[in-house]
C-alpha cells in the first residue's frame, strides 16, 4: 500500500548542472520537464536561484539563475501538471532579486546551507514564505555535523516555519544504520515537520538509502534520471519510481528520456560509480579530491589516489 | 564492533568468469588469489567443479574444471592464507570426478541449486562432506519459489547435515525488506545453520542487502572485485571491505587489483547497473533477455528492450 504523503523531487537539471555549469540546450530541459510530467513526479528542480550579479551569464546556462522569461520558455503554452523547484544558496541570491510568487512560475525554493549557516538559512526560507514560496531547508553534509551541533540546529529549524527540512548525505557516507538513527533523530527533535531525504551514490547506497529513509518516514524524496549529477551522482528515477507503488507514477517515460536525453550526456560528461569516490565516500570526506582526480588524466590510478588520502 | 563469524567469499574467477568463459591468464588470477590473501578475505572461490566430459578444455577456460593441477599453478609454492572455494552445478559433475579432499587444494564446495533440485543438491553435499569438504548449498532465484516450496525446502535443508545455507537473489530483485522477511523464514526454519548472501546488483541494492543481511545475523557473504559478473554484476568487494570491522581486512590491496587486473577486464567486458538489467531486476525475471539485448547492436535502445518485456 503507497504512501500518499510522498513526494518525489527530481533535480537532474539543478544538479546535473553542477558538471558542465547548466550549459543544457532549453529542449533538453522541455524534454525532461514533459518525461517528468507524463511520469507523474511531483517536483522538477530545475536549477539554482541566484542573483544576476553572483554569475555571469557568458559563462553560465540559464539555470544556474531561474530567471521567469527562462522558465517561460520551457512551460510554453502547455498546461503545468508538475510542480517547479529551484535551490538557493546562502550569499549567491539577494532578497529583492526573488521575485513574489505571484510573478513567478517556480512553486518552491530549497535553501542549500551548511550547519554554521542556519540562521541565515532560516532568515531565507522565512523571507521566501512571506513571498508566497513553498520552502524547504537542505542541511547538507551532515556526515560532518558532531551532536551539540546538530541538536541546536534541529532545534532552531523545528522553531522556524519552514515546513520541510531535508536530510542530505552530501558525501554519500551514510550506511542504513545512519539513515535509522539520524532519522530518529529528526523526528524527535521537529515532530510536525516533514522531512526530506537527498544521497550520493558514492557507496552505490543512494537508492538504499532512500529506502531506508521511506521506512522511517521520510516522505520527500529526491532523484535524478539515471543518477546523473556531481561525481558518483544521485539516487536513480527510474529506480525509486519502481519501487515506490503509487499508481500515479510511471516509469516508461523515464526510460524514454534516459534513452533520447540522458544517454547522449553520458557520453560527454561522467558521473557514476568510481574508486576515488567510493574512497571519499568511506572516509566521509568531501569528493573534491576525487573530481580532481577524476578529471586529471590519470585517473585509472586509483591506488595512487587511496593513498594520496589516507596518508597522513 | 565486528562479528568474528562473519567470512568474506570473493567470486570474481567464478561469477566473472561466466562473462568469458573462464578464459583467464594464470597470471590474473594468481594476481587475484594473492590480493585477496593480502586483503584476508576468508574465501576465494576460484571457479566451478565440473567433469571433464561436461564441457571442452578448447571452448572453456580451467577454472570451469578446477582440476588439482590448475590450482597448483595458481598457489605455487607460496603459502596458503585463503581458502579456496569451488561451485558445482547438479548434473555437470560425476561423484567419481570429484577428488577426496586429502588430494585437493580445494576447501570448499558450494553447490548451487534450484528449489526442484534441492534432494540432488542435498545428496551432492553429503557426498562433498563425505569426501572431506567444507559444503554450502546455495539456493538460487529464490525470489520466484512461492511459499508452501520454500518452506519444503528450508524444512530438508534443516535435516541435512550441510552446515550453510545460502540466500541467493539471482534476479537482483529483492529490497531490504524482502532480505528481512526471509532472512527470519531462513532463521525460523533452519537455527541451527549458518545463513550466508549472494546478491546481484540490477537494481544497485547488491551492497545495501548484503548489509541487511548481516544486520539480519548472516554471517557468509559473496563479493567480487568491483563488483565483476554476469550482467548488473555482484555486490562490489571493496564496498564490503570498507563497511566490516574486522581489523584483518585491508582494502588497498583490494583497490590495487581492481587497477592493475580488472580495469583491463573492464575495457573487453561489460558489466554493471544499466537500463534492461535494472527492468528485469524489477519485474523479478531472469536476466537473460536483458544479456542478449546488451550483446545486440541496438543496446541503447531501452524503451524497446522495456515494451519487449512489459507488454503481453
Amino acid at each position: 500500500m503507497y504512501r500518499p504523503q510522498i513526494k518525489v523531487i527530481d533535480c537532474t537539471v539543478r544538479d546535473g548542472g553542477l558538471m558542465n555549469k547548466w550549459q543544457f540546450e532549453d529542449q533538453f530541459v522541455r524534454n525532461v520537464y514533459h518525461a517528468l510530467s507524463e511520469a507523474g513526479v511531483d517536483y522538477m528542480e530545475i536549477g539554482y536561484l541566484s542573483s544576476e550579479s553572483a554569475f555571469s551569464r557568458d559563462e553560465y546556462g540559464p539555470w544556474r539563475f531561474c530567471a521567469e522569461e527562462d522558465l517561460q520558455r520551457i512551460i510554453g503554452d502547455t498546461e503545468k501538471k508538475i510542480k517547479l523547484s529551484a535551490m538557493a544558496d546562502i550569499g549567491r541570491i539577494e532578497y529583492d532579486d526573488i521575485p513574489p510568487k505571484s510573478e513567478s512560475s517556480l512553486d518552491m525554493v530549497r535553501v542549500a546551507c551548511y550547519v554554521h549557516q542556519i540562521d541565515k538559512a532560516i532568515a531565507l526560507a522565512h523571507h521566501c514564505i512571506e513571498k508566497g514560496y513553498e520552502t524547504t531547508i537542505n542541511l547538507m553534509a551532515v556526515s560532518t555535523v558532531g551532536l551539540r551541533d546538530l541538536n541546536e540546529a534541529l532545534e532552531d529549524l523545528n522553531k522556524s516555519k519552514v515546513p520541510i527540512i531535508y536530510l542530505v548525505d552530501s558525501f554519500g557516507a551514510f550506511y542504513s544504520e545512519h539513515i535509522d538513527t539520524l532519522g530518529a533523530k529528526y523526528f524527535e527533535r521537529m515532530p510536525d515537520k516533514t522531512i526530506g531525504i537527498y544521497c550520493h551514490n558514492n557507496q552505490q547506497l543512494a537508492f538504499a538509502n532512500t529506502i531506508s529513509a521511506i521506512i522511517n518516514g521520510v516522505n520527500f524524496l529526491d532523484a535524478t534520471l539515471y543518477g546523473i549529477g556531481r561525481g558518483a551522482g544521485n539516487c536513480p528515477l527510474e529506480l525509486l519510481l519502481s519501487f515506490l507503488k503509487n499508481p500515479k507514477f510511471k516509469v516508461r517515460p523515464i526510460i524514454k528520456c534516459i534513452e533520447e536525453d540522458i544517454f547522449p550526456w553520458a557520453k560527454k560528461i561522467d558521473w557514476g560509480y568510481s574508486v576515488p569516490y567510493m574512497v571519499t565516500g568511506v572516509l566521509n570526506q568531501h569528493p573534491r579530491a576525487a573530481m580532481a582526480h577524476m578529471e586529471s588524466d590519470h585517473q585509472e590510478k586509483v591506488t595512487g589516489f587511496f593513498d594520496s588520502v589516507t596518508t597522513e
